[in-house]
């Protein structure tokens, strides 16, 4: 059978969309299915890895930026009814309760199962963060390259 | 000719955004496009029933949270200038006066017009809503479902 | 080889996500895809002329809707860490230091590159807006006339 290819743009910083995002990579991937994320803008909080941030080279909005937006993804918000973390406290004791593991598992899972990361060149270029900071074996991909790999897929999402 | 299918997973849970899904959905149902609409997350408030909503059989965690989440199409907030609510009035009276219908009619008219809802299997049970707590003919569906059923159609958004 | 066509809807009216839909509309034509765009809801305020905005022949919540919408590209606020416009300052001073264009200039590219801009016929109408008001070149087009095009595309976003 022709391998079938899932493609999403991750744009949002967002603890439940990077979560629906996931949830569908990992279930391609139970289904064979070739799946790549690109992360975007926001996106890019999810792949930072909170113990590899950096201020070095960087300049004072770089460092601001740096500092303020979520470091990894047990550090980001609810997209909605988050309530200064509480919503998202609830959402994670009731995932819990199900035994769903949490946005980290589905992050490590997603990388074990061949899951291929993608950081956008221009987003990673004016937030001002390195590859070194994000988790081993993202990329870098152009707009174009996306596109050119987005034509392939037989699924687009933009989440 | 051919069938078109149309796939959207709906995973805001907001007024505007429901109403865009509805909209795309009926207007396909015109041009005999099959449509699916997998309800995740946020989205699933628009398919609760507002006469149905039951407490029973839920931990307190699923207690508050299906009290704290808006109950139908109502009561779904804009996701932006709701300005806590006067800006969904706004909206609605801008609607009225253009004989828009509003989302509760949209909503009807995508179950009688024949668009197939379902609810995302996993967020149902993590939010600890039940299947009789939605609208009738609701089915549950899991992700692989949604991918291999997406895989066949000619549009998929996530909105 | 055959002509691709990427469909994108931009609903949402913030200065991020436009960008977002802008580059890979621009990137798009660089790799001569054809690419339109159906602006709908908040999505119209991105295309809305700052010269041309007219309170004539509008009901009161017309005129209110036009007055606290924005008023073209610069006016968006960012869907994220917006902090009453400082968020959106510093992101403006990130992409300056790396001579990234500003969103003006992505949208002003775009038509240039032969972007087709469409708007929503329906949003158009329930908010109150008038062709005249739009960027030259804007055509409206029906959910139908959407969906008809849109099932003609390589690739379909909703952004």
């Amino acid at each position: 059978m022709e391998e079938k290819k899932l493609s999403i743009i991750l744009f949002s910083g967002e603890y439940d969309k990077a979560m629906a995002a996931l949830i569908l990579a990992n279930s391609a991937r139970e289904m064979n299915i070739t799946v790549h994320i690109f992360f975007a803008f926001w996106g890019l909080s999810l792949i930072r890895d909170p113990d590899k941030m950096s201020l070095e080279d960087k300049n004072t909005f770089e460092k601001m930026f740096s500092l303020m937006a979520p470091k990894g993804p047990e550090d980001l918000p609810l997209s909605k009814m988050n309530f200064g973390g509480l919503g998202k406290v609830m959402l994670k004791e009731m995932m819990e309760e199900h035994h769903a593991p949490d946005l980290t598992a589905f992050l490590k899972g997603a990388q074990k199962k061949g899951v291929n990361f993608y950081a956008c060149k221009l987003s990673v270029e004016v937030m001002g963060y390195k590859l070194e900071e994000f988790l081993p074996d993202v990329k870098e991909l152009t707009a174009n390259e996306y596109l050119a790999d987005a034509l392939e897929a037989d699924i687009q999402l933009f989440i």
